[in-house]
């Protein structure tokens, strides 16, 4: 009976989901998913990334946590437009929650969606959010052996972020390992080496963000 | 129905967990869960403690992650029983796995159970596994804003751990926002500050646990 209620949520939230790429769609914006553990740098990354992208490239925001405005309040300010999820004892978002969130947002004049999931590697890799893109950080000071430990996370991943690379000469950590258990569960994401606190390789993602804005609405 | 499933998953969980319990008081060892995000150091500090307890204090330790041996080939040579449990995709540890994973394990031997919890800071504060004592993890880098972010993780700790306090005069932390947020939602765990690299704070955290195993035992 378990399983049956579990596979009943997931082809719910699945429906939902893709009604909400459909609006997505239509208001021919990107909209990004963003997964990570906590503390791997999604805000610090967004924070950087929406005034580099200009005021040519508005951009909304949720973000999901299970309790505080905390992300929000320090988002608020790049965005157009920011709601905060509370999920409560909730472990991921959910394609619910968003059509929610999204009902009264200005998604026709966005460019982009960041919806900055709650701080788990496991849960918000089985809940298909409506999103064109899903982007996977993962943190120096986490160790080098996640990509193994969390495989399901990583496989879906349509292009992974590893951030805080300042500290690359401080930490025992050895990127090559990354890339070699990445090299068996999932050859089509790149990955982009990147630092908040210096700024290097933000260029490497917003030059992805921007190509896959393209893809997207030129059909 | 949702609803009726989890409670009813829990109460079966919490009853498994009650006999666990039972099994590790008759045997005189103090058997700690240890929960934190991924990355924040909880076999690092499991390779500092085991040996430092020495051998008049023998150490089981059973670890959980969704992939791999990884955790266990670490921890095996500092223990005399270890056992990974792969979760699959499973986002937390349950009473049941224990139960199972204990049943040929050396417990009349053991001073100290040590279980490594899948990291994660949302689902596994959810789950009883019959544990004496709950330690929770929090390192550095993930940022001083977990505590309230991450609040039923932190109300349920018996024992707070500041990992890798190395980092503290590189990265922008503010310890006293931690113990701020701390004072508002657990006032009984203490907040050990440490370091695995350095092996600061390593004794408090010893000390702590040999009182425990001491509180428990003379009963």
């Amino acid at each position: 009976m378990k399983i049956n209620v579990v596979e009943n949520v997931l082809k719910a939230n699945d429906a939902i989901a893709a009604s909400n790429r459909q609006l997505f769609d239509q208001h021919r914006l990107l909209a990004v998913n963003l997964m990570s553990a906590p503390g791997s740098g999604k805000t610090s990354l967004l924070e950087k990334t929406m005034p580099a992208l200009g005021p040519d490239n508005p951009c909304g925001v949720l973000v999901g946590d299970l309790q505080t405005t905390r992300d929000a309040d320090r988002l608020g300010p790049f965005a157009l437009e920011t709601t905060q999820i509370n999920t409560g004892q909730g472990c991921h978002l959910s394609a619910a929650q968003i059509a929610v969130a999204i009902k009264n947002f200005p998604l026709d004049r966005l460019a982009f969606l960041f919806i900055e999931n709650v701080g788990n590697m496991v849960c918000p890799a089985q809940f298909d959010l409506g999103e064109h893109a899903k982007v996977v950080l993962l943190s120096v000071p986490e160790g080098d052996d996640k990509v193994a430990k969390y495989p399901t996370l990583f496989q879906q991943a349509d292009v992974i972020l590893l951030t805080k690379i300042d500290l690359l000469g401080i930490l025992d950590y050895d990127v090559s390992r990354v890339r070699n258990d990445l090299s068996r569960i999932n050859t089509r994401a790149p990955l982009i080496e990147l630092s908040c606190r210096t700024s290097e390789g933000l260029g490497d993602w917003l030059d992805w963000l921007q190509t896959q804005r393209a893809s997207r609405t030129v059909r």
